[in-house]
């Protein structure tokens, strides 16, 4: 059961709840998009989206600092060409804009074509794809480098830069060495609710967890029963060095993701065990954040984010104070 | 199932967890309590406390214009008076402090015991017990004025003054004045989670909703099947209307509190529901704030808390900026 009204119009009426509690972020007609109402369009706007029911992602990075625009599209479907088109116009009158966008098929197709378009009209356009998600799939073995909780460090380290004057080849610059040095990897204890569905995205047997799920309730590499938090960090831990390969010393941004359904006291027992895990490894935790950031509308589990500090200016860009709903100062 | 370790190190490895994620904090050995480690003492320090379980409250409300400490007890148990007396010699060396407790029985005798005992040792302190919840006991249909989400405003207030200055004879006439002023009726879908006990505080049927529950799972006044969050909307402000007995034009803060277990698409749009109701009440909404602010440890619910703005002076404070954790500047 969900606390809403008629489940068709959950998404509008969500959107109409959030302009009462954040009047600062201006919503564009006949889209799920908005801006922030205080950008002065003397930066590159940065414009995130995807699909709805990820909340806060991604309207809740809107603000001086972060993303100057988010465009949001039905739950779990990302929003069509012509209203990034038509939000992107809205935000800016200098014809550039710079896209941040997950690494899922149609997401990259949306934000692409909109993309050409603005391009074949002369705009001057960036666009970074965050593909964070190590998962592997169970048949081929290979990585899905699906876009996940990583994106939100992609915001606010862009967003940084930005505010500060950095024009799109910078920008494009820094992402791609940025999304190089960003894994993600997350475990579910249960599926996703959608809106209207009585099903949730996939269903786990009491007790258990699934390994590698994707934020829209994809599957996972390995079901097992929970035994303890430890042993999660551990397994998440494990495929994170396959990936990072890292060396003691080495410094690191932690990011403990709720997927929407689990606890503080869950997800604080679950950063400690990573921070035991990786001061054994020697590595330096500079930045650690933990909350919900970016989720799977209500599913119980979380994500582990790491980030490798290869350039000292990206931990200081993540601490600059920023205007947004959801990213703690 | 909860993504934890052995039950009973839950809250230990959780406050390790909140030590990595908020270096600002120090935490007081051999309690649940911790401070602001850039508390200058030249303020009167403002020490609010009650069970574990509730978080982010009440640690995630520690840090400059908010508050200067917070003493957490065992899950749903306040803390003990040797705790709180130990934490609070920790903070100052001015032998002065004011207390926020919740209403309850517990909360309220381990508080002033503990202010008792300071003021046997020649302390100034002040007290101010908050009683917001409206819900009514069944049997006797006396109100139960436990103290639940609206003591968050009234940290964030009575703050604001703190740290311009305000003496405990001004903190005690504010709190007065503003207690009076705040009421909350809260709706649960679900029980409360406590790491290590299989039940939950009450079970509900499938599609069935509660209302005037407590934090700690306390029983409410009615079941019924859930059937809109309109409808539900309706219900609380209709008990809220009961005992605000507002007029057309009054000013009015709104703050909707997940319960822990309910998603921000389902907050946002009981947040519209109420708005559409008190606007049609014609009544001036000021400040509102929805979030994840005082739970009961992954309850599926929420509560609306409405305080009169009878002071202007109190939006001002409600919109200072603070630096804690979980309080939404």
């Amino acid at each position: 059961m969900q606390i809403i009204n008629e489940p068709q119009n959950a998404l509008n009426q969500a959107i109409q709840g959030i302009q009462w509690a954040y009047p600062n972020l201006t919503w564009v007609p006949h889209t799920l998009g908005c801006y922030d109402r205080n950008f002065q369009d003397d930066q590159v706007p940065l414009i995130a989206g995807g699909g709805s029911g990820h909340d806060p992602a991604h309207w809740g990075y809107v603000g001086t600092g972060m993303l100057t625009a988010a465009i949001m599209g039905q739950v779990f479907q990302p929003p069509t060409p012509q209203e990034i088109i038509k939000v992107t116009k809205q935000v800016t009158q200098q014809r550039r804009a710079f896209f941040i966008v997950k690494n899922f098929p149609a997401d990259v197709a949306a934000f692409t074509a909109a993309q050409q378009q603005l391009q074949a009209e002369h705009w001057q356009t960036g666009l970074c794809i965050v593909a964070d998600d190590i998962s592997v799939d169970n048949a081929s073995l290979k990585q899905r480098r699906r876009g996940v909780a990583g994106t939100i460090l992609v915001h606010k380290i862009l967003g940084a830069a930005a505010v500060q004057g950095a024009s799109i080849n910078e920008l494009n610059q820094l992402a791609s060495t940025l999304v190089a040095n960003i894994h993600t990897i997350g475990v579910a204890a249960s599926g996703a609710h959608i809106p209207g569905q009585a099903t949730v995205s996939f269903t786990l047997n009491p007790g258990e967890i699934y390994y590698g799920i994707g934020i829209h309730g994809e599957p996972g590499y390995r079901r097992e029963p929970f035994q303890s938090s430890e042993l999660l960090a551990q397994e998440l831990i494990s495929k994170l060095h396959l990936n990072f390969q890292w060396h003691a010393g080495d410094h690191y941004a932690v990011f403990v993701n709720s997927l929407g359904g689990t606890t503080p006291m869950e997800l604080m027992v679950f950063n400690n065990d990573v921070h035991e895990l990786l001061t054994l490894a020697a590595l330096e935790i500079d930045f650690n954040k933990v909350g919900t950031f970016l989720t799977s509308n209500g599913m119980h589990g979380l994500s582990l984010t790491l980030l490798k500090l290869a350039d000292p200016a990206w931990l200081t860009a993540l601490n600059q104070p920023v205007t947004t709903a959801a990213w703690p100062n």
